[in-house]
C-alpha cells in the first residue's frame, strides 16, 4: 500500500531538503522562473500569501499603522548615507545603470551607452533610506510623532544560493517603519511589532515561535537592537520568521529626521523597522508538511473545505452536482475562526483518486468526497488532512450524515487549527535541550541524530574578540546563536563560553 | 467668503493642471519622492488604491482567474523575442547590469565591474514575456486551456515627463494574462475583461466610460486588437483608464506556448492581456474633484463617514467622545453598497475648522461634526461632500436627530455614490458632439473653448499611408483617436477623413 499511502517520493526522515522541494512542486506552490534566483508563485502558494497579507494587514491597521507605497528604486547616494547599512547590504543588490536599450548591430539589444544614468539606482533591498527621506519631509514637530507607516512590496537581495520561499533574490514582504520622540517610545513599538509577529505565527500559521533578541553579531545593518521570532522546522533547524529592529537615531541622522520638541529644541527621531515575508510560507511548509505533502492551517488556507463530486459522466451527475452545490452553499454561510467558511466545489474533470491526492498534497484542511450513493442517502465522506491516516494503511474517510457534517464543520475547522499548533508545539518542545557546558553542545550536535534540534544555554553576552571566538567555535559545528527569549527564566549558572557568571539564556541551533 | 469657500488656491477653470497637482497635495494623496519619476503614495491615496484592489480583485476572482506572482526581472533575451513588443517598449525601460557595489576609492560606491551580469535584466514594463515562458511550461494539452492568471505588481516604464498617478516611471497595477485554444475563446475573454473594467469604472469609481476598440496605431506593442475604456476628465480631455488586448498567437509563438488539440495536433495558444493601474486614481480625481478638493465615491473611500468631535479640552470632552464612540459603533454595524459602513472617529487634536477642511479636501463622502450641544441634545450635524455648497456661500451642514441620521446613513452613502456618477455622466454627455466633417473638427477644437470635450465622427478605418495622414492631421490639432465604441449606433455618412463611406464611429479628443 505504500505507493498509495505516500504521495511524495521522498520522506522527511530520508532527505528533508529534497522533501521540501518536492512538497513545493507537488503542492503546486511555486516553481523556478528561469530568471536567476526568482520564483513564480503559483495560485495555491499565492493564495496562502493573500491570506497571510489579509490577516497581518488587519493586525497592522489595528495598531494604528498606515499603509503607504514608496519607490522601488533607491538612489545610490541615499543608500550610502548610513555606513553600517551600506556595509551590510552593498554586496547583494541589483543595480540599475541604464534607462534604454539599443540595437547591437548583431540582431540583439544592449544597454544604450547614451542612456546611462548619472547616478545608479539600487533596487530596494529594504526601504529604511527612502522612507527616512520621506519622514524627514513629514516630521517637523513633536506633534507629528509617532509616525507609523507600513508597505507591502517586493524587495531584491542578490543571493548566490537560493531556495524557494526561504531565500530568493526577489521576495514579497511587508516592512513597517516608524519614528518616535524618544528611545522608550520606539522600544515599545519595536516590541509591539515583535509581539504581533509572535501572535500571528502562533495564531494563523499555527507555528510556535520563540520571541527574543538577536545577539549583537546578528543585528540588522545599522540597528541598535534586533529582535526575532524563531521557529523550529521538522529537521530541527531554526528559521528566523520575522524581525523587528530598534534603529536608535542612526537612520534619523543619516536622513535628517528631526523634530522640534515641546521646549523648542531640535531633536533626532528614534526609528524602528520590522518585517515579515514570503519566507513564512517556507516555515509553514517545514512546520506542518508530512510525508503526503503540505498541511495548511485553516486560517491561511485559501479553501478550508474542498468538495469533490465523484463524477461518472452519466445522467446521475446532475443530481450529484446539485447536492454538492447545496452543500457548498450551506457550508459557505457558516463562520469558523471568526470568518466565513471558505469552500471550493471542485467540478473539474479528472479521476476521483487523482483529484483527492492533489488536494491531500496541497493540504486542504477538510476534503469531502461525494459519490452518487452519498447524494442519494444524504451522506458525505470526510477526510481531515491533519489525521489523514489512522493505524491502517487507508485514508480515514469518515461517513457522516450531511446535516451532521454541516453542524460540526466549523468546529472541525477550528479543531484542525488548534491540533496543528499543538502537534508542532509538542515537537518543538521535545527538541529543545538545556545544556550547561560547551562540551555538551559539542556532544549534542555530534551525536548521530539526523535532526538534533536546539540547545538552550546560558552565557555572559561577551563582546569584541570574545564574541568573535564564540561565533567561530559555533561555526565549526555549523551552529549559530538564534535569540535570547524575552520570557526566559532567570539564569542560574555560568556562561558556557567564558565561564563567567551568565547574564541571559540563548538558543543555539543550525539554521536556515 | 471666497477665502473660506475655496479650499484650494487654484480653480479648475483657471488652470486645470495646477488644480490637479494641488488636489493631490492638499488631499495628501501622494508626493514627489526625490527618486526620478517615482512618487510616494500617502495613506489616503494608498487607502483608495487598497479599496480599488479589493473590489477589482473580487471581480477578477469571480471570473475564475487565479492570482500568481511572476519575477520583477525579465532577461533581455525573453524580451527580445517578440519583435513589435521590443520596438514598442525598448526605449523606456530600467536596465539592471550589475549585482554588487564596490567602493570607488573616493568615499563613494560604484557598480562593481567584477559583478557585471552576463545578461542584463529588464525591470518589467509589463509581463507578457515572462508569463509566456511560464505558460509554455504549464500548457501541454487542450485540457489545460483556458489558463487564466492575474498578478498585482509594480512595473517600470522610463518616462521623460511624469505626472502623479497619470504617468510615473514606477506604477502599481494588475495585469491579467490568459491563454486559450482559439481566437473565439480568446476574444470572449478580451471582451469580458473590458466589460469588467467598464463595470468597475462606472460602479465603484462612479466614472462614466466608453468601452471600445482602439485604432490600429494605438495598439499595444504586439497586439492584434486593443480595447480600452475612455473617460472624460473635467477639462474635456480623454483618459485611457484600462486596456484589454487580444494578442493572437504572436506571443505564443515567441514563447512556445503550444498545446495538443483533441485531434493530437500541436497548436499555438491564443493569448490575451488586460490591465488597470494607479492611473485610475488620477481619473477619479479629475472626474470628481471640485474647487474645494477631492470627492471620493463611497465605494472606494477608505472612510465613508468621518466623525469630528469638536473637542474643547475641558471636562465636557469625555461625554462628547462617549457620544461619538456610540455613534461610530451604531454606524459601523450597518451595511451600505453591500459592505459594512466604514466610519472613522477622528479624535486627533486640532482646530475644528482645520480638521473639517482637511476632510473636505480629502473628499470623505460624509462628514459629521459633533459639538457638546449636539451630544447633549442627541443631534448630529451632517455635511454631504457631494453637496458641499448650496446657493449661499456657506457649507450646507444639516442638523439631524442622531437616530434619524443612523437610520438614513446607508441611503445617504448610496445616494452619494449614484449622484457622483449621475453628475459626471451628465457632464460627459454634454461635452460629446457629433460632427460630420473634418472642417467641423477643426472649428470645434479651434473655438475659444477652454475645455472643448470630444467629437464623435464616422470614418472608413483607413490603413497605411492614409492612416498616417489622419494621425498627422489630428496631431496638428493636438488630437488623437480614442476608441470605436462597441455599442455605437450604425454609421450613416461618409468618412470625415477620406470621404469614402464610413464603416464605424470613433471618438476624437485631446488626451492624457
Amino acid at each position: 500500500m505504500s505507493a498509495i499511502r505516500h504521495a511524495l517520493s521522498t520522506k522527511r526522515e530520508d532527505d528533508f531538503a529534497q522533501w521540501y522541494q518536492e512538497v513545493i512542486s507537488e503542492a503546486e506552490m511555486a516553481e523556478e522562473s528561469g530568471v536567476r534566483g526568482c520564483m513564480v508563485i503559483k495560485p495555491w502558494g499565492y493564495g496562502i500569501w493573500e491570506r497571510i497579507q489579509r490577516l497581518m494587514d488587519d493586525m497592522i491597521k489595528a495598531a494604528g499603522v498606515q499603509n503607504c507605497y514608496f519607490p522601488l528604486f533607491i538612489p545610490l547616494s541615499y543608500f550610502a548615507k548610513e555606513a553600517e547599512h551600506v556595509e551590510g547590504f552593498a554586496k547583494e543588490m541589483a543595480v540599475v545603470t541604464h534607462h534604454r536599450l539599443v540595437a547591437d548591430g548583431k540582431g540583439g539589444l544592449v544597454p544604450d551607452p547614451e542612456a546611462k544614468l548619472e547616478e545608479p539606482l539600487i533596487v530596494r533591498p529594504t526601504s529604511e533610506t527612502v522612507i527616512g527621506a520621506a519622514m524627514a519631509r513629514w516630521i517637523q514637530s513633536w506633534r507629528d510623532l509617532p509616525l507609523l507607516t507600513n508597505q507591502w512590496a517586493n524587495v531584491v537581495r542578490w543571493e548566490m544560493r537560493t531556495r524557494m520561499f526561504l531565500r530568493t533574490s526577489e521576495f514579497l514582504w511587508q516592512e513597517g517603519h516608524t519614528a518616535h520622540a524618544d528611545r522608550d517610545d520606539a522600544m515599545v513599538e519595536t516590541l509591539r511589532a515583535l509581539e504581533m509577529y509572535r501572535t500571528f505565527a502562533e495564531g494563523p500559521l499555527a507555528m510556535p515561535v520563540i520571541a527574543g533578541e538577536k545577539p549583537e553579531n546578528e543585528r540588522f545593518p545599522g540597528a541598535v537592537a534586533t529582535y526575532s521570532i524563531e521557529a523550529m522546522m521538522q529537521d530541527g533547524k531554526a528559521l528566523q520568521a520575522g524581525t523587528s529592529h530598534y534603529l536608535g537615531t542612526g537612520f534619523a541622522k543619516a536622513a535628517g529626521i528631526q523634530y522640534q520638541d515641546k521646549e523648542g529644541t531640535q531633536q533626532y527621531a528614534h526609528t524602528t523597522s520590522w518585517g515579515t515575508s514570503t519566507r513564512m510560507i517556507g516555515g509553514l511548509i517545514m512546520t506542518h508538511g508530512d510525508d503526503d505533502g503540505l498541511r495548511v492551517p485553516p486560517m491561511v488556507a485559501p479553501h478550508q473545505i474542498v468538495i469533490l463530486p465523484m463524477l461518472r459522466e452519466n445522467d446521475e451527475d446532475e443530481a450529484l452536482l446539485a447536492y454538492c452545490e447545496e452543500l457548498r452553499g450551506a457550508l459557505a454561510s457558516q463562520s469558523a475562526l471568526g470568518e466565513p467558511v471558505r469552500v471550493l466545489l471542485d467540478k473539474r474533470p479528472g479521476k476521483a483518486t487523482q483529484k483527492r491526492w492533489a488536494w491531500v498534497k496541497k493540504g486542504a484542511p477538510l476534503i469531502l468526497e461525494i459519490g452518487g450513493r452519498d447524494a442519494a442517502g444524504g451522506q458525505v465522506s470526510m477526510l481531515r488532512r491533519d489525521r489523514l491516516w489512522n493505524d491502517k494503511a487507508k485514508a480515514n474517510f469518515i461517513g457522516l450524515a450531511k446535516d451532521d457534517f454541516i453542524a460540526r464543520a466549523a468546529s472541525e475547522i477550528e479543531d484542525i487549527q488548534s491540533s496543528l499548533y499543538a502537534e508542532a508545539r509538542a515537537k518543538r518542545d521535545a527538541n529543545i535541550t538545556r545544556v550547561s557546558s560547551f562540551d555538551e553542545v559539542v556532544a549534542f550536535f555530534s551525536e548521530d541524530k539526523r535532526y538534533p534540534g536546539w540547545v538552550e544555554v546560558e552565557w555572559a553576552r561577551p563582546t569584541g574578540e570574545e564574541l568573535e571566538d564564540v561565533i567561530k567555535r559555533l561555526k565549526e559545528l555549523k551552529l549559530t546563536m538564534r535569540n535570547t527569549p524575552l520570557d526566559a527564566e532567570p539564569v542560574t549558572g555560568n556562561c558556557i563560553f567564558t565561564g563567567r557568571p551568565a547574564v541571559e539564556r540563548i538558543y543555539v541551533a543550525r539554521a536556515y
